[in-house]
């Protein structure tokens, strides 16, 4: 067996330890071990259930910051991994473990990547953070969202932010995620009222009357997405009426929506035009909205310029950039006015079981960090 | 307390005897004791669980026929009941008991009708007979509609029929069934791609795609009814869709849909629009179809016109004729090309907790019928 790199090391320590939402279980402990003799001052910030590390060097500005998370999902059935999904195992050149590519994988590279960074001992023009949490895959309430805010309340700025999320598809750079579309959720009550099937003129059924509403919901266009998002996606995820039995008229018909959002429009600007779609058609309903996120974008800048050529150094190929799929922490960062993209490893086998990255990817992610790193502050 | 009628006392009878679907637990036995002296031939057809009475006097035509069923549906929480169910109570001139209105109040009231008429020995001009299933409130497989095949394949026909359905509403004779609705319900699955909400494209999502096509069935003009009949009606009764996560598409959307259609419609047209319509907005789907009963109506004829004249007699007002409301045996009985009506006590109670009948009514309906059996026999 050949040595295995100081990233590949670091990244089985991290997946050593159990850290299933919200625990962190040392990684972070042994992260700040790391980060210190290069001079990080390290603040555990502790909400609620939740362990989050602040590590910074120096104070001065610009700030750059690599964010991520310590925290994993959990293992699923045991049985069917390979190797126990704790125990971080290297096999023909693919490292195999919960959290090995989301994203204990990439933690292990920032953290390298710093290091061999300040080896060098560069003038720096900045400073380097780590935003480090324990609760990105659960309810993300107490981590990056309270840190930003405790940031925010001393006035302590990022500038350049790079989440390591699983953000490659085929090779490690091959895509960037340099935004994300906003995601809000509507949960609809349609009433009407029960009754029995052969006497529908003392009934009102409220699946009738909302079905025209859907349709016109289903079709409409919303914007047309730009350069760097796709169109605004509105999508029924859930759909119910019916007591079960097949005689009765039903009394009301609940709907789950989730619209996918572009920066052309805004929260408040969808929630209006739902409302004039469903008054149109003169229903009685109850809406209820949860913003799980603002959309935000990196469009250009150092950071994004920086990445890019980090890439192309690395792998001799060009990144896309995309702001496509799920929401990240990134959506929390952004507003306080930071240029945040993702950069981390391949993504086809996160959140199931044998979930693996292959440790010349970790290899080759340590080194565009350090190329940026690189880009940015000196 | 006062002397109870007959008709009372042989009511009181029945609901002693507790047959729940498909029991019968001896009322027919009781029946075609009371019967039998006045020339009765018994026939018990005993198909499958069901057992079924079949009591003719003579043999030439026409026939009349009273139609009805022993069965009850079950009582329901006991503790809810002031009286015990299968135990007869007459309470200030009303008697209480599972059944007591739907329908051992009419089997009584035929009996006795019938042995009234027949003790002052008439000029018969034609024969009597009673079609009596314990299979009427479950799955009707067993019971009328196989009298009748047995009937139809030994070329045995009934004229006039009367069904004892609690067919009144405020007083006894309000309301006179002269036909019902057809029923056809459907099963449709519509079929699409499960996905996640933040990829759409790589999913189909067969709420959207089905809604245009439950609007258009929701707002369709089916027909315009006739003079017996109220416009077909269609109504959704169950719809589901989702897996209950908010962030995934659906893979698949049921939809339970029921038709009560006139006797301008048939159940094959409404199938072929219902086709037309799916299939014109391309879905995806199956769709399976349960026939419940064909409409059937009496429009007019000398079984009509002798229940007007009855309830005229008796009541002093004349009834009105309505094909509303669900379904009955009577859909079994028509096809075979008699007169069919449905004629018995206020429905209020049945099928409830307490279900009760007027003494005085069940008194009234039997002159009723006495009065029918006279105008159209002698």
């Amino acid at each position: 067996m050949s040595e295995l790199s100081p990233v590949v090391k670091l990244a089985m320590e991290l997946i050593e330890r159990p850290s299933i939402t919200p625990e962190d279980a040392g990684c972070q402990q042994l992260m700040a071990e790391r980060l210190a003799p290069y001079g990080f001052t390290i603040e555990s910030m502790f909400f609620e259930d939740t362990l989050n590390l602040w590590a910074r060097k120096g104070s001065g500005r610009p700030l750059f910051c690599f964010a991520g998370h310590t925290d994993v999902v959990p293992p699923g059935p045991e049985s069917q991994w390979h190797t126990p999904p704790f125990t971080p195992t290297v096999l023909d050149g693919t490292l195999f473990g919960r959290g090995a590519a989301d994203m204990k994988g990439s933690l292990a590279a920032m953290i390298v990547a710093t290091e061999r960074f300040l080896s060098r001992k560069p003038q720096l023009t900045g400073d380097i953070a780590f935003l480090i949490t324990s609760d990105e895959e659960g309810p993300f309430i107490n981590g990056t969202k309270r840190v930003i805010e405790t940031l925010e309340a001393r006035d302590e700025k990022i500038r350049w932010c790079i989440v390591g999320e699983p953000s490659s598809t085929k090779q490690v750079g091959d895509v960037i995620k340099n935004g994300r579309r906003g995601s809000l959720s509507g949960s609809l009550t349609v009433k009407g009222v029960q009754g029995h099937v052969a006497y529908p003129h003392l009934a009102d059924n409220p699946v009738h009357k909302a079905a025209a509403a859907l349709t016109e919901l289903a079709a409409q266009h919303w914007d047309n997405g730009n350069a760097f998002f796709p169109a605004t996606s509105f999508q029924i995820s859930n759909l119910h009426a019916g007591t079960g039995a097949t005689n009765v008229i039903p009394g009301e018909m609940t709907v789950a929506f989730n619209f996918r959002f572009s920066t052309e429009v805004t929260a408040d600007a969808l929630k209006q035009r739902v409302y004039a779609i469903l008054d149109k058609h003169a229903l009685n309903y109850q809406l209820d909205w949860i913003l799980n996120g603002e959309p935000f974008l990196t469009a250009e800048g150092t950071l994004v310029q920086s990445a890019v050529n980090a890439v192309q150094q690395v792998q001799g190929f060009a990144p896309r950039l995309e702001t496509t799929g799920g929401t990240s922490d990134g959506r929390f960062i952004a507003p306080t006015g930071a240029q945040v993209i993702e950069l981390g490893p391949c993504n086809a086998t996160i959140h199931k079981v044998n979930e693996c990255v292959s440790v010349a990817d970790l290899d080759l992610l340590a080194l565009m960090y350090e190329s940026i790193l690189e880009q940015t502050l000196t």
